[in-house]
């Protein structure tokens, strides 16, 4: 039997002191890295770096090669967070359990931590592009990879998502234009976490589009498991406010299909990730019990 | 006589046309590119860009090269106005003589905008060294871009000016310490900008030495300029509020010593500016017109 427990520890402690690391890399050690290393080091599950470490070794590469990618996109996370609980957003005032970045700073440090927190990312992925020697195609990859991150996490991605959930607050979408925006805002960078980890790996073509199911249907449950503990989670254990969503006028899939057909549609997610999986031997342990988890968990 | 007005007007073209189909670029036509193409082609003076490209020039490059570039580091450029203006930071309601983003638009939706171009910025980038094909040494040079634009623009950059400058409101700075806050805030990016267009145009070290001089030197009268022109600008040149500085207790420099003495520094940065510039044959006159406009400009 797999334990994830261990797992997600072991790999933790790379990320953990990876982000650490980058972060203190630097004379300035005023408010802006402050603010930056509050938010970045608050003890976050890092489920999408994991997930990108996990795939690279489900294709048999090696997770190092994949950790400064995926120390990138947890920074591109972070800074997601920061500004969507700003008061012009989500207006959220705990996060992980603690202060969100405006209510302990204010809302300029709030905004400037997260512009450099992405800024930030791009800045690791060129470096970590940068420090490989002797190999003729690493720089090239390293550029393939800034491209798809970026394209993920922008407005043909994440952003574009959260612009969408924001513009259809208060009114009500169909299924379709709900998947829509939770495969941008949730998914994208959960798929490209996993897509990442699998390039940076040398994964073949068909391990990828294996992989690429995969992070599409985990990417969605995420994001429905989500919706379901904003209405069931206990505060105390997530770390932030429940019942948010509502009090918003958000569109979520419990009050468009009821929290029991939600639960449903989640699992049904997980059974198709699952399934792409079939492809792999037991290196895509780590990412099947990762699956299962997205839809058990608490927080 | 060299025509610096015709130059800018031959340059921004490219520049313009490059931008508008960045942003065209996508089958998204949503609120959120709507938001990206009204600050990005609202009809900046294109500076930054065009002293890439004109440094690119003045090593004997082509400057089609570091086109990319140049309108990357104006995308940065322009989510940092949008960013600088929100109610949270510089609270301004007028940029480039139009609404500012978030009194056109709304809060959230600027702060969308203005990531989602900070993170296009590194697309660019990106997709640029990936469009030569093949060629492991030109995508080792873009990373190295990569690299340098977003050191200019973080936390170590232009962030980290931003945050000093809001903690320094309503204290008194001394003139190093407001030095210091400029060469961050407005220098790093401009002479990033200048540092940029002459490594793509393959320039040698010597002549990196000399340029990186002019770009500190203009970068930080460029500051001055902006602070007198806070003062005695006329609002419906700039196309923005005057005197705004001064209500929000900014240090400035002719707030720290004097409207005269202001002007005359400006003018030995610009001397300085101009004799690193003597290395440079003709190939520099461009460079050289652009440093005396910086003092001369009206908005």
């Amino acid at each position: 039997m797999f334990d994830l427990k261990s797992y997600l520890a072991a790999k933790q402690i790379p990320i953990n002191d990876f982000l650490q690391e980058t972060i203190k890399k630097t004379a300035n050690s005023g408010r802006i890295s402050e603010a930056m290393e509050y938010s970045l080091m608050a003890g976050g599950k890092r489920i999408r770096p994991v997930l990108c470490m996990a795939a690279c070794e489900a294709v048999n590469g090696n997770y190092k090669y994949a950790l400064p990618a995926a120390c990138s996109i947890e920074m591109i996370h972070t800074y997601s967070l920061i500004h969507d609980d700003l008061p012009a957003m989500d207006d959220d005032i705990l996060r992980r359990g603690k202060l969100t970045s405006h209510v302990k700073y204010d809302e300029a440090t709030a905004i400037l931590a997260g512009d450099a927190l992405l800024t930030l990312a791009f800045k690791t992925l060129s470096t970590a592009g940068l420090s490989i020697k002797g190999d003729n195609t690493a720089a090239l990859k390293w550029l393939e990879i800034i491209s798809f991150i970026s394209t993920a996490a922008g407005f043909e991605g994440m952003i574009e998502g959260q612009m969408r959930d924001i513009v259809a607050e208060k009114t009500v979408l169909d299924f379709n234009q709900l998947e829509q925006i939770h495969l941008l805002k949730t998914g994208a960078l959960i798929k490209a976490s996993v897509l990442t980890g699998a390039i940076l790996g040398k994964g073949t073509g068909e391990q990828l589009q294996h992989l690429e199911i995969y992070g599409k249907n985990i990417g969605l449950a995420f994001q429905v498991a989500d919706d379901i503990l904003n209405i069931e989670g206990d505060p105390l254990v997530m770390g932030k406010t429940a019942g948010t969503d509502n009090l918003h006028g958000k569109n979520t899939y419990p009050f468009l299909i009821g929290l029991a057909e939600s639960k449903q549609f989640a699992e049904k997610l997980i059974a198709r990730a699952l399934d792409s999986m079939d492809f792999f031997g037991a290196k895509a342990d780590p990412l099947r019990a990762i699956a299962s988890y997205i839809i058990k968990r608490k927080q």
